[in-house]
């Protein structure tokens, strides 16, 4: 299983080929998603790793078609999000905690640790949840766009304190067989005991710069090099509102 | 593919299986991970979605024993850091975002946004590179551990600006076959259009109380309810110095 001498043929199976399958789709059929593999999503995406048991994250599934046209306009518009075949948003759950930990009569504690724990185990989560849906031939998209008016959403779906909600998530059957966009090359991401030099930093980024403009070019789109699209969006500052939002809501940040 | 007539049988393949088979493993044999197959699991991980390609996060493989020995001490200690086949570091990354636009004449902008996305998308990576090693016959331990000492792990690693440690992550040859920890039914976490009630909340609740104990119970742990676990857990502050080093690392948060 895991000697050294390994063939290259042996690095790959079904769980990783469905990864590397991965494209987001942004054109559906209208058909959602049946409720039995919807089922078996969740029974996969809860059995991802989560600190201490703690399970800090929930999932709505917005069947009203109101509701997901008024998501819809405030995430872009994205029209997918009212058009693909199921949508889905991703939350922090606080709320469990909050109400057990009064129930036994003590105040409940919270900050970074609590929203970080609930960010990344509901990614822990989600993965799983959207990778499932894809080995079952469905395609998926996150949406960050919901986070554009967290208050809007918030009202829309009328949410509790302690629910935080993260992302959306498109799914459905594909309506297009989009490219796949390349990453960063692994020696880019993955260092041994070190992070690297700005000067090789720089040097993958570089590299990386003229694959993704080619991308580009071939989708169709305005060309760009990562470098160039990466400056652009970190002049800005970006969705200001969002901390003044969790907290409101009973997250601490700081 | 998604017709509504689909048997329970179709609802499951290679994918969701390798999914289901997880539980965190604690023991491994020392073999370290051949390095065909941490590449493999990198280029599946670097598959998940990123927003707008800024793939934020990168991942530091600790193969130095001095250096492994120091982050299990911080981490509990556990032993398990030092001892399992391979050992890695998950980082947020914003540095590529900081060079790249200084270089090009810019402030770099950034605030809670980035360090969400940041936390978001280096989970989506580390969630397909542990099922990835999974896939592959090996067992993970995501380590929170790292946690309790952050500015010590910085120095441990010498980590520049913009580099922010969310977790661990232990892998390799199991030594062990432990039983799977039960989770909330999906009927506590997956709602339609609207998050319950705090009775129906407490209602599912109360019925994984007992599932929980019983858990621990045939483990040989010290039983307890998931309730009391939960009260006791967040009735006291955990890590309150997490936001001010990120933000000494150059995140902003509030």
């Amino acid at each position: 299983m895991n000697n050294s001498d390994q063939t290259q043929t042996e690095s790959t199976n079904p769980t990783i080929d469905t990864m590397l399958a991965h494209r987001s789709i942004r054109k559906y059929t209208p058909d959602p998603i049946p409720q039995e593999h919807i089922n078996a999503a969740m029974i996969a995406g809860q059995a991802a790793a989560t600190s201490s048991a703690v399970q800090p994250y929930c999932i709505l599934h917005i069947t009203d078609n109101d509701k997901r046209q008024q998501i819809a306009d405030l995430a872009g518009p994205q029209q997918k999000v009212r058009d693909c075949g199921s949508f889905f948003v991703i939350c922090a759950d606080l709320r469990k905690h909050m109400l057990i930990t009064e129930r036994a009569g003590n105040d409940y504690k919270t900050g970074l640790e609590a929203f970080l724990v609930g960010a990344v185990d509901a990614s822990l989560f989600a993965q799983n949840f959207t990778l499932a849906l894809e080995s079952l031939g469905y395609g998926t998209c996150y949406i960050g766009g919901i986070r554009n008016d967290l208050p809007k959403l918030n009202d829309i779906l009328n949410l509790p304190q302690g629910v935080l909600p993260l992302y959306g998530l498109c799914a459905g059957t594909p309506d297009e067989s989009p490219s796949h966009r390349p990453r960063l090359a692994p020696q880019a991401m993955l260092f041994e005991n070190q992070y690297p030099s700005d000067e090789q930093n720089l040097a993958h980024i570089d590299q990386y710069d003229e694959l993704y403009k080619q991308y580009l070019t071939d989708r169709g789109a305005n060309p760009a090099t990562w470098s160039e699209s990466i400056a652009k969006k970190y002049s800005y500052a970006a969705r200001e509102g969002l901390a003044d939002f969790y907290e409101s809501k009973g997250a601490k940040l700081c």
